[in-house]
């Protein structure tokens, strides 16, 4: 497996197994970097921002999604449910105790790192980044009318998109 | 009380008294338009986006403190407790559901409007505005020092400062 170094080398698509704090390329190689709900498993993302402004050419794109602050702040990532079972609210805790939360996904514990929303805006406007568009993902009419548990992702907000520019 | 359309012959500080949805000045009139904690009570923030954009010169400023979206969806306003009347963590539900919320506040009857972060950023970045900062109001050491109930403060966004150059 090519190490990220040889990017200057690299013909179609590529992978690399790496942590994502260790990775280094030559400064303005990219015109796009895309990351899909990773950002919230790395402890230190000032260091990724940084990087990630050094690898983007002038005018280059950083759109990515991460769990949103709201959904990472309590750290159990479930529901408050009342006496009878039923879905109470969404519990909101911590919120500006940035760090570790530990948590299960699909029956595994896994790590995660819950930051708040000025902590991703405030590192990439900082770095330089021009904020292009916000979103906060919710399902599709669509997807409502297919799927009836769908509709309490209207009570709170899960994913957060983001995309910025160089 | 003069009406806002003659802001051109101001001369030091003038009070207006008028809703804001029908407040009007001449294109380009203002360095800086500053805005605390009013907009939530404001139904039509697309309306007073689009003015305030028009209102400020070219390189002004738009700064801007509202109760945080965290804080007003639900709509109560208050604690999640438990049992023992202990909090137990700040609810957060219809998130997605913009619009009235009847709360009190200081015992009064007041209605405000809840809208997403997303719909915030988004109604000004498509005007043209450039965002320039974002803060999540929390308490100094010094304020948690002095007063042992700040620490609540820490668990829960309350208040969202945002400032935008068109």
């Amino acid at each position: 497996m090519k190490k990220a170094r040889e990017i200057n080398n690299l013909k179609g698509i590529e992978y690399f197994r790496s942590a994502l704090e260790e990775v280094t390329y030559p400064n303005q190689t990219f015109d796009v970097i895309l990351s899909s709900l990773t950002l919230h498993y790395v402890e230190l993302f000032d260091t990724i921002a940084q990087n990630i402004y050094k690898w983007l050419k002038p005018g280059g794109q950083f759109v990515f999604s991460v769990e949103h602050p709201v959904f990472t702040a309590e750290g159990t990532q479930d529901w408050s449910y009342d006496t009878h079972g039923e879905k109470q609210h969404w519990p909101v805790d911590n919120y500006f105790i940035e760090g570790r939360r530990n948590t299960t996904f699909l029956g595994e514990n896994v790590v995660k790192y819950h930051r708040t929303l000025t902590t991703y805006l405030s590192c990439l406007l900082n770095q330089g980044f021009k904020l292009k568009e916000v979103v906060e993902a919710q399902p599709s009419e669509e997807m409502l009318k297919q799927f009836s548990e769908m509709k309490d992702e209207l009570r709170r907000p899960m994913i957060l998109i983001m995309s910025y520019e160089k």
